[in-house]
């Protein structure tokens, strides 16, 4: 008999949705308690109590970055398994509503209305564009997807992955520069690692066209944020659409709440709703009871 | 030789795009002349010259829409073409921009950074959402395939037609209520004829959920606009985006510039671009060389 310990806010809807799937043999705890064998929860709320579960052997995060439970100070004696495959399409569509409120100048248009002004100046389109994605993982493989719906050329840049049949052209190592040249919009969709680490630079910055727009769905890490302002501040780029920091929430007197061409979205970019995250636990609970390796593991190694 | 006239304040950009595509035995002419056969323009230009070429075989629409042309005191002694499959992917892009910028609170978010507010509230998807499409002609079409890409359940209310398989449920005649009810997203993308006149009404919008946002990329005549002015101000449904109006420009003192909860686009949802629209003249002119039957031909009594 599998007990769970489900550690979030929401709890009494998980639980709800648990035991309406009426999984075999699985006792689901209110409390952390040496029987607990499996955590459903978020990587920050589990770090906390990650020393008090002798019996622990699997820990399904809600969240898809696991940075929290990576700490070589910590236990890593179970299998950890993140939330995939439910992010990527919100993602998607994230990345699109922003970039059509760019190309469609949505903002300049509203203030257009409010001046009683009727601006019929011409809007962009994505036919035609080329989008790099930094990172292709289970998210970066359904923007390039729908980015490929829209008529975009896609190029990936990967550790050495090419997998993805929608991206039509990939770089690895140091072709970090011929990858980001002359794109019209970069994605970042990378975790917190050693190697992802401010891999977005000046250099990086400076090899984007004057009418690039960056956008951050990955980690803040991911960004040299001093290089990040001096380009928007030149007009060097003509645009960066933010969701996720350094430091989250982002204090008061970070110069990026006021940056020209600077839009933040206060890392919403993709939602965790409770029965999308639910459906991964399930799917991977089967597994588990039947002694099947889980999926979405983990690498404490490589952190994702 | 066949005579063409290009009626468009970009004559040289049209000129240049159709020369570099070596038509056979093509004319070019500068001045409406007795030669011209063919007119490429724009509708609003054509019918003040109609008159003045006994020649006239045939007339390639820059627009969709060719209302100017209809009026039954003029001329129907030739074929009218329009300008059909260059909108439809257009429009797609601003219906979804103009939906994610609902669902992802965009708005919002831009006054929550300027109020330096770390707004984290939740946003909406589309996914598993209902669309409705009032009117699946080729740009209906390519709208109702972008809307099943992003898991939108779609509804389409034509004539008769039932040939677009991205549409779930087709509904006609006397079912628009049924069309409508439960909708999340109504959208019209209707011609103006005498059949589609004011057929937003107050019935179909009552029919709306208060969370319903309507859409109007079609023509302004389609719309009730003061049923649809008493829906928004009494908060029945959640919000407009118009793209087209009664009177073009709008008037200065007409109450919709300042009605909450709607977005005024100024007709540019699907911009005229130069190199789209000679590939439909381009295309037609081939077959018109041939003798063989143009694509995309308009009815004058349907006047669509």
């Amino acid at each position: 008999m599998p007990h769970l310990l489900i550690l979030n806010k929401e709890v009494k809807t998980y639980r709800a949705i648990l035991e309406s799937a009426h999984l075999p043999d699985l006792v689901i705890e209110s409390e952390p308690s040496p029987a607990c064998e499996i955590i459903f929860g978020e990587p920050s709320s589990i770090r906390t109590i990650l020393e008090k579960l002798p019996n622990l052997r699997w820990v399904q995060s809600m969240w898809a970055g696991v940075e929290p439970l990576i700490d070589p100070s910590l236990r890593r004696d179970y299998v950890l398994t993140n939330a995939r495959g439910v992010f990527g399409g919100l993602m998607a569509e994230f990345i699109v509503g922003y970039l059509l409120t760019h190309e469609r100048k949505i903002f300049q248009r509203m203030e257009a209305q409010k001046n009683k002004v009727w601006d019929k100046s011409l809007t962009g389109t994505l036919r035609g564009k080329t989008i790099g994605l930094l990172g292709v993982g289970s998210i970066g493989t359904e923007v390039a997807q729908t980015a490929n719906f829209f008529g975009m050329t896609v190029r990936g840049y990967t550790k050495a992955s090419e997998a993805c049949p929608h991206v039509d052209e990939y770089f690895h190592g140091n072709k970090l520069i011929d990858f980001t040249s002359g794109l019209d919009y970069l994605v970042s969709i990378l975790p917190n690692t050693t190697e992802t680490r401010k891999i977005v630079d000046a250099n990086v910055l400076n090899a984007l066209p004057p009418h690039a727009l960056f956008i951050n769905v990955g980690r803040g890490s991911a960004v040299d944020e001093s290089a990040l302002l001096n380009a928007l501040n030149q007009n060097r780029i003509a645009g960066a659409i933010l969701d996720v920091f350094e430091q989250e929430p982002l204090p008061k007197h970070h110069p990026f709440w006021d940056t020209p061409n600077l839009t933040m979205t206060f890392h919403t970019s993709a939602p965790s709703l409770p029965e999308d995250l639910a459906e991964v636990f399930i799917e991977n609970y089967r597994l588990y009871v039947e002694g099947k390796p889980l999926k979405y593991q983990v690498d404490f190694e490589k952190g994702y």
